[in-house]
């Protein structure tokens, strides 16, 4: 039978899209391909297909289901109630295993086509996505829209992207002479073809399934790796819909839609463990805790293993020159999906003495107001807030808020709020408590991350204390983001070698619309991989290079 | 004080070379920066500078030295007298880290032009390096100077080029800016800096001590890590000349001589041990037994391991179209340094009912008639087998010899061959074994690695059967080399197959002046990393990638 989707076809479609996308990694300016745009999306229609997935069996036709599971609830009060195919991994592995040597075979060109028809087919169901997404992390549905779909795509598409470059880094045959002097020259001609090291497994997170998800699964999809999409037990939703799509631009393109499968899992039944181990996984895509993302670092020893774990980020507020813009910019950082990302400030160090600004010498306690105010006057407009503030996905972020609060003074109370659509929803408001890195505790509490929306105004002694606070920070518990605030050439400079010694990138004076806690693909690197916050960057050349091999034939020529 | 090597001194040297040196790896064709012409160095003064290091001690500068230790015999039979600096890690590591930033701040091109300069110093001492490498790991003089030397240099100078290309892979600096319809656009400046990982660690091997360890050395060091190298106890001159000349070139060119040091061990220490699991090590490079490669791949968890192990190479014969050039060019690759290469073929796999040739049917019996016979011929000549055999390095080959003479019927025995210069030297012929797939023992023997001049003549019912027990040693044991002579299209696409499958390098009907167990640097990868034999390719993507982390400092521009 013929695929619907022919190579050529795909190749008309996309290559394009893949040129742009390479050669926007190779430049790293602004490059995307989905609008992030919401308005350019259908919301009811979206609100209408999710409902239609809700209530009800999502079957994808995999082998070797042995039981439906799946128990999600919306962080908005609202029980899904779909259920999701359970694998028995001696059927579904070996059936995925067998997938693999067409889809190597047909090469790193013809993968990445397909790659990114499943991204644009993915795109075409952006408003679906989003609801999924928002009905299973808790995001707002701005958000959702935009971070759990067209910024995630972007995000793949770079992976795709990078994947092609590293597998088409030189030619797939080449031919070697060797000169002699009067005798006759070697001569050997090579193929060189990228072989994959086996399935992948993709552990995903239940705050953002899909932007952190799909860098690895599509890096290891275009690197020629089936792909078992192991997902939160309660954010399922999201990377179901992925791999369903997925499989259908898989079999449309003929190819065995076994490369990509989903494996749901049990409540308590934590099946990444047993499956990350097995033999037939060769590579483990892991966001989450640190706890079980040094247990797969240290387990998986016959993986591959790229994580991305909890770290401590670190704002060190030394001077501004845009008092005026700092304020908005962390308050809008520190309230952004009520601080559930992986990104989002912690510790906001600042000299005891206070600071220099464009308005003056402000003290400790007048930045630390100030920012409160911000917060407040962001939050003020109760729909923008409910959106912005989206909803807690995990009830244990409610009792580590009231931990938080009792690690020091209270600048600003997190407050329970009431969505105007979702009575039911969990959503409440930044902590932000003063502390003091004098307090014999505060270094417990500073090197310990408090994930959810929670911030500690930490009064220092001085830039020079609050320096080697972050390098101390960065060193044990690692950071995803570091923001510095200085109009001191001396003080950036150290920022930027502190950073550099211990690999975590840095934003500085950040005071418009880029925020700490946002990334862009093509251009911004999400982590460096070099700090204990993870052994991955997305997406670095390490990224993909160690997804596969090259397996070398040389005959004379 | 003004370096005496400057800057720009070093790009008028040495960037033409790294320009050829990139453009050649990805075009995978011929290319060398050294010639490996023996006449092209001075034998003599070479001599004369080998002999005036000996009895004596090797002295680095190093800080921490804490004792001398060297217990060097040549395989030739004398005992080189030479003590080296053994380090108390306390106080050597620290101070290699101390050098790390200034290193990494001067970037990729002024590291690759240092580490290209290295090369250039070695090459200069190419005949003393031949010395060296003849006297620890038993080459003959011809060999050593061409793997030890030109041939080691190549695959240094091709980890400078792939990190130097990984490092610039986009700019260092690059500018955001994203449109806004109405409002101004968002804009920001980038900078990109790669960072390294920290301590790298060189492992090295008896028998190649700079072929194989010059592609990690390099590879970390151009990527901006600080490299401690701790040689095979019996063969430690060579990476002792290599240490002495890149701290030599180093300080000349105003960087701090300790980012390369040595670490010599005493008679049974096993420091690499103590050393591979501290916290500043983070890289690895080690080529050696399967058994400590694995230790260090589940253990140096705060570290990448890059590890060459052992591995059980194989060649399928099924027939040929050219039966007068398979005998001698196998011949050779059996004889080549006695066997102590790890890309020597062990096991020859050859139908019981004979295969096709061009001189007609061969039967199993006259294969390995014809084979022997052709090793003889190949050592008639006293002067070039002693080029050719080297000296046996380690005492436990004589032993694993006479073992393996028992495990089959003996076609070819061997030799013990008297030198015509070293009478002490420890000079074997190879061992050829006649072996049934079908005897009871046969597969635990297939199996095993017998390292040194010990291949086994192996009957197999079908070609079908050869290729089910080359896919069964490769998933099991591994190999760096799979050689097939056939003249069937089907019989060499399931060769394809396999190697692909099992991710082995392959090659086909070699029967003139390329032999399986040799690779050129820039077109031939050498292992893939992807099954049993080493997690590591050189000198691959992925085998640079991993030793650098990109971290990127955002600024509004």
């Amino acid at each position: 039978m013929t695929p619907s989707l022919t190579r050529s076809l795909l190749a008309e479609r996309h290559r394009p899209t893949l040129e742009s996308a390479t050669r926007a990694l190779r430049e790293r300016g602004h490059f995307s391909a989905f609008s992030d745009n919401p308005r350019d999306y259908p919301r009811e229609a979206g609100a209408a297909a999710f409902e239609a997935l809700t209530q009800r069996r999502f079957d994808l036709d995999q082998p070797g289901t042995d039981a439906w599971v799946g128990g999600e609830v919306s962080p908005y009060g609202i029980p899904l109630g779909i259920s999701y195919p359970h694998p028995d991994p001696e059927v579904l592995l070996p059936a995925m295993r067998a997938a693999l040597p067409a889809w190597r075979d047909a090469g790193p060109e013809a993968r990445a086509l397909v790659c990114a028809e499943i991204l644009a087919r993915l795109a075409d169901r952006t408003a679906e996505l989003a609801h999924a997404v928002m009905h299973t992390t808790g995001q707002g549905y701005a958000m959702a829209l935009q971070a759990g779909g067209p910024n995630a795509l972007d995000r793949g598409l770079e992976a795709v992207a990078a994947a092609l470059e590293a597998q088409t880094a030189h030619p797939a045959q080449a031919e070697w002479t060797r000169p002699r002097g009067r005798h006759e020259p070697l001569r050997i001609a090579s193929t060189f073809t990228p072989v994959p090291r086996g399935v992948a497994l993709l552990v995903g997170c239940r705050t953002f399934p899909t932007w952190n998800g799909y860098p690895g699964l599509f890096a290891s999809l275009a690197t020629g790796n089936p792909v078992l999409v192991k997902p939160h037990p309660r954010a399922v939703l999201p990377l179901a819909l992925t791999v369903a799509t997925a499989r259908r631009v898989l079999a449309e393109a003929g190819f065995d839609p076994q490369l990509v499968a989903l494996a749901a899992e049990g409540e308590n039944e934590y099946s990444a463990r047993a499956l990350a181990v097995r033999d037939e996984v060769r590579i483990v895509d892991y966001t989450g805790s640190s706890a079980f993302g040094d247990w797969l670092e240290e387990n998986a020893g016959q993986a591959r293993v790229f994580t991305e774990k909890s770290g401590v980020n670190t704002v060190l507020v030394d001077s501004t020159d845009h008092y005026g813009g700092l304020l908005p910019n962390l308050a809008f950082s520190l309230s952004l999906f009520s601080g559930q990302m992986c990104t989002t400030p912690q510790n906001l160090l600042i000299p005891r003495e206070g600071i220099e600004t464009d308005q003056g010498h402000r003290s400790f306690d007048q930045v630390v107001a100030d920012l409160a105010a911000a917060v407040e006057a962001l939050l003020g407009d109760e729909r923008r807030a409910a959106s912005l503030l989206g909803a807690v996905a995990e009830p244990g972020v409610l009792s580590r808020l009231a931990s938080a609060g009792e690690t020091g003074e209270v600048a600003l109370a997190s407050r329970e709020f009431a969505h105007p659509e979702f009575p039911e929803g969990r959503v409440r408001t930044p902590l932000l408590v003063r502390l003091d890195a004098r307090q014999p505790d505060a270094e417990r509490t500073l090197l310990a991350e408090w994930f959810g929306p929670v911030a500690f105004a930490v009064a220092v002694d001085s830039t020079a204390e609050a320096l080697a606070l972050l390098r101390r920070t960065l060193r044990e518990r690692g950071a995803l983001t570091v923001l510095g605030h200085t109009t001191s050439k001396e003080v950036e400079a150290a920022l930027v070698e502190v950073c550099l010694d211990e690999r975590a990138q840095l934003s500085l004076n950040l005071t418009g619309g880029v925020h700490v806690n946002q990334t862009a693909a093509f251009a911004d690197y999400h982590g460096t991989g070099g700090n204990p916050a993870g052994n991955a960057a997305l997406v670095d050349g390490a990224f993909v290079a160690t997804r596969f091999h090259w397996a070398q034939v040389r005959r004379p020529a």
